[in-house]
């Protein structure tokens, strides 16, 4: 092997071993079972896995195995970054800048032409403009409302504490999934009409 | 929304919400900073992130993203079925007929023409025969040899006995993507250098 090439497979396993820690970055958002709080790598399982199983719901002529690899590396730069609650005004000011960071060492590791390969993924989906991606953010936008609403062995609810509230944050999924938009308004319907509202648990 | 497509999206949200029980599956992997162990959900996210970066090691003409299909579900059975140790001779006597029982079950929640594409995928990863399949087995082999040897916190070791054992456990990857076995005889062979061998921790 060269030594270029040497050097290229220890910048991709430098990389590989850092992601693990996507396993240890938590949201807010609970296991269907209710045991404890999801994971941003195993979420971003979740959504690669919908993106395929929900491609006819996506917007015509999306490429679906792009929106796959948006998926994969939608979450990264929350190793650095951390994961910003959707609720969270304060958290929101330093987003953009903490991730930005987050963006530049993470990648950095890789070999040059795979960093901008993988920046540029995840600029995509953070730009929200091509199909692709706005395919991905609706995916990541509705994943965590079926997990509330499908979870067992404790009362579901959701957090947000008017309807104008969640229809906003939901929008996405309108936008870029409009096939998929009737399970939510089911969901707010039903949260609203039940009063399953305002409570983090 | 027309019956019978209201009745599609119901199975397709019911798999979708079945699927979560995957995060739940533990691995005797343990996570880098060895805190706890892996589970095969976000096993799944790290495989298919690696199928990316690593495709100009996968064999000629291979689709990346097919590979990618595969290992985002070639683990689903294990919801069902558990995961098998790879060094469980019992667990390996009943693993074929559990996971058919599995895959029946839980690939039979979707509409039936997904059933038969998601069991497919599953069937030919572990078939592991076309190029895509050997690619994805072969990253399944190396992630967690490279998971052992960059955790941190604790002593690292390789869990065979034998170089033989180990050998042949990782042989898939020599197959599948030859370009990385360095990677996994330089792991052995630091691992029968210093002792490292034969624990589990």
């Amino acid at each position: 092997m060269s030594e270029v090439s040497a050097d290229r497979l220890t910048r991709q396993v430098a990389f590989i071993a850092e992601a693990d820690r996507l396993k240890t970055v938590l949201r807010n958002t609970r296991l269907t079972d209710g045991s404890r709080a999801e994971n941003s790598a195993e979420h971003s399982w979740h959504l690669a896995l919908m993106a395929v199983l929900l491609a006819e719901h996506a917007p015509p002529d999306t490429d679906i195995s792009h929106a796959v690899r948006l998926l994969l590396v939608h979450d990264i730069v929350e190793i650095d970054a951390g994961d910003t609650d959707c609720y969270d005004a304060d958290g929101y000011l330093t987003k953009a800048a903490r991730e930005q960071g987050a963006a530049e060492r993470l990648f950095g590791l890789l070999p040059q032409e795979q960093e901008r390969e993988f920046r540029a993924l995840w600029e995509e989906f953070e730009a929200g403009e091509s199909a692709e991606a706005r395919y991905a953010n609706a995916l990541d936008r509705l994943q965590p409302m079926l997990l509330v609403r499908h979870v067992t062995h404790r009362e579901w609810s959701l957090r947000a504490t008017t309807r104008e509230q969640v229809l906003q944050r939901m929008a996405p999924v309108e936008h870029g999934a409009p096939g998929l938009w009737p399970i939510v308004t089911d969901i707010i319907e039903e949260a609203f009409t039940t009063g399953r509202i305002g409570r983090i648990d």
